[in-house]
């Protein structure tokens, strides 16, 4: 078998996805292809162009072209979906899912009629019910589409215990399970620093703060930024679920996965432990919950299936 | 002597201010301080902690904090000034560098009152005339007031003619003199393939075509994006020249540098070849000009003079 | 304050001191010096000539020099200790302990004398009681004396329980306390694959298993080299400490410290759970034990006062 | 096509090979498996396994092994191969060329049987016979049958230029044709700092001091050593080739190359500039040569040719 570079299309020129782009270059995982609808491809590939002339200076060595042409994406190893329009005021969240629902529905069909062979990575939201339409819409066996929040969730989550406790975020860990955001089930057993499970280096109180904040995160920039929402970390996210998948890595992530009777659930995509490889989700891990913790996964998991109703 | 993280102001939280800050993150350059003027406070806080939150994902240890406050840039090790305006449909060329030149007074001013230490690299446009501003203001020794310009123009040369032959980016240079973008003196015969002259590789008329889209790279990409301008390219090049300043790697680095006889001019922030390490330029580099060469530069340091000319 | 690069030497330039110095190197945290006694001095000279061949291909920027004059490593920011013989057959441990012990007082007495600032790492063994030698005959803060040990210990742990699970080592976490190799007291509850604990997801025996040859993992690689020991590993681990050092990244890494108290032992270097940064050891981390991991603890401890006495 | 790992093998378990497994590895090229005779089997393992154990404390993914037995390297996508024995004293070179042509034949049989559609990397010396040698044996079309020389003399040569300038190695480039070490050829007016040809900046005569210290570089470290020969800046130079190969990174890099007229030679392994791909060797680079550089070229290939004649 040949030796070849991997192909990995972006869909969606918005700020996450062109900063998905440009981390996906850096680490040099492969060619990539930014792709948007025609009144966006100059745009597109406007930002393509000036990442790909940012590459001789940081010296990684990857193609970057922007699109409007799914042709263009022909073969892709990979695809990452972050098109979807953002929450607009007075648009019903009903409308929200409806809207996406429908983008989602398109780009699935041209993704998997392009890359047949691809693994599909998705970030647009409501992101359980978006996961759960690329699925149906691409006819991929499940293992191969894939939701991102969880990496997210414990990302915001790590940054605020590295704060709290002035230590460096690489030795902080953290653990969620359920929906994305308001409906994440944080597992704070299983978050520590160095090794150390954080129950005994902060208190019960603080810790619930700062799990209360992990839950709004994506609110607060939202907020902060006044026009717009998060897409550094989210970006970084789907780098790193890229990454696992594209070198066949094998490693732990949390990740929306299509549930068969796994923590109880059938015909849902949800988040849980996973272990992400060149198969996409090699396998989900099933952890014993506490009663607490399993009611808290069933509400984040009735959040999904209300959501996937409106779909229908 | 302590052992200590160095410390980096971004002055300017637009997408090149932004950028910038991520990736001086990303390399572990030092921990990040950008900021903004007040109204523009919770957007630049957002951006900040948005990369913040990045970093345990991307595995990278860097502080990134946004405010309005100088103060918080106190005892940076370097700043980068990214802050102005872009030039508005009706706003003549006089009135932008007027504008951008008081933006660059008060910031100077802020910048040397709270790290009269630090060395300051200028991205803000006209890039050749905000650093002569910067250089005033700051009553700063002339090696630590820097412009940016001669990376990125490079930069875009190489990553054409990496396109053009089909070479990776890795392998090729470039080697420009002057000003930025139509000013700049571009120097094929410096310019190499694998260390092979361009001039062996692609015809003459190839290459006059090549050095006219780089002269006019930064209007390519204003007008794809429709709005706005190019930012990636841009801060991977003021991250380079941070790296070289703040590892002390003395690097050969087109730099934006005050003159003082060299090249023939005086008094003057002009493009040329310089040595970058932990004294700022530590040396202008003189060549030998061609009079063609010569009469180019020429017109480039009156362009540069012009300008000059508007802000007293 | 003015930017300058770190420096770094380290003495013993067999294959551990060598290695070590290549990965300073390419991770670009300082220039380094690789020190030997003198009729070593050419060989010392060669691998850092080698090295230094490798810089531009690696592309990595730092001065590598070998020498075995003391005053080359003058005002280094950072000591790290190889050197040391090797047990031979038929030498007695307390032969061996006083040989190291007796280059050990020479290397320190020389280390502070040049460099009364900076920070030392040990690694000669064993370790515990050379750590403490570098201590007293350095005269320097404890928090600026500090042995390697744990980092090497919870690898090799690692290593074989992300072979055990084919999982990416970058999940796995191992935690350890008290001596090196024999006499280590590993933490299981505190070891995790991607947070989950690793008692969920092995059994007991097997861990026992993975455990008990974590233990003699040193042994392992001395029986299958035949001659000689590990470097590879051993080099990795002082280089990460290095790194938290050097960067001021406050991480939480076991490594072995000065004890007044903490887990009820004094004046005594001790593998336990710590905050490197700039300043050192900048905490140690006390942790309720179970009895039985208390009293494995005591042994590890009593194992180190015993080479200790020898000392006298 | 489904997403795979590479898979590289490294024939010769020596110190150039095991640092060159172990730089493969930090850089995640692919699972490597690092190969020698079967009585050096148990040190092949311990090696391997100690960068295993070194990999989760440098974050670097990648299974290595040890073993004497080719099935193990059965599909391998490169295999690069450093077998051979040393000069010994008293040994002709005659004997060195015999013996490790003898080594080399049973070798490239070995590769060509378990992984026929591999490409072969050779560094055994002399490097440009046995390259010959390893083409012959492994019927394998000649683009897929490269020699390492190059890289590791302009690594040589641009190191000493740093050093003499006083500049980062990153800026410094070096070019070379023809055999290795005494018989390479530089092009100093292609070797450049910061794309200034260095004729401007360093004298003619120390030029030639420097590129006659370059010729001897090998023999530098030799002497050096006392016992053994270089091998940091050799497996650099093998990583950088690997790396243009298995990312298909088109690069140009100076390598040994089968010649159809190319030069005017022809059936001779010979040092010229090619471009590195995922086919091996895309292309070899033709340039036009001064006199006297056509005249130490015909010298260099003489020099090979008289080694090819001893294989007969």
């Amino acid at each position: 078998m040949a030796i070849k570079r991997n192909k990995i299309s972006v869909i969606g020129s918005g700020f996450t996805g062109a900063t998905t782009a440009l981390m996906l270059a850096q680490k040099e995982l492969g060619d990539v292809v930014l792709v948007d609808i025609p009144n966006m491809e100059d745009p597109t590939k406007g930002k393509a162009l000036d990442m790909f002339e940012a590459s001789p200076v940081q010296g990684f060595d990857a193609k970057i072209t922007g699109t409007s042409n799914y042709e263009d994406t022909k073969d892709s190893d990979l695809v990452i979906i972050t098109a979807g329009v953002a929450r607009k005021p007075g648009m019903s969240r009903d409308d929200l899912v409806n809207t996406n629902a429908k983008i989602m529905k398109t780009v699935a069909k041209d993704v998997a009629k392009y890359s047949p062979h691809c693994l599909i990575v998705v970030l647009s939201n409501p992101v359980d019910a978006m996961t759960y339409t690329a699925f149906k819409e691409s006819g991929f066996p499940k293992e191969r589409v894939i939701g991102q929040s969880g990496v997210l969730d414990t990302a915001r989550f790590r940054s605020f215990i590295a704060e709290e406790l002035n230590l460096s975020v690489k030795d902080i860990t953290g653990f969620v399970l359920g929906g994305h955001g308001d409906n994440m089930v944080p597992l704070i057993r299983y978050s520590y620093a160095g090794g150390i499970p954080l129950e005994k280096l902060i208190s019960k109180d603080r810790l619930d703060e700062i799990v209360a904040r992990t839950r709004t995160g994506g609110g607060e920039i939202v907020s902060l930024l006044g026009n717009g929402s998060a897409y550094y970390a989210p970006a970084a996210s789907l780098t790193v679920m890229a990454e696992a998948i594209l070198k066949d890595q094998r490693r732990v992530i949390p990740a929306i996965a299509y549930l068969e009777g796994e923590y109880g659930y059938s015909d849902i995509y949800l988040g849980v432990p996973t272990i992400l490889g060149a198969n996409g989700i090699e396998e989900i891990i099933e952890l014993d919950l506490t009663d607490e913790e399993k009611a808290a996964l069933d509400k984040s998991a009735d959040s999904v299936k209300n959501v996937l109703k409106v779909l229908q």
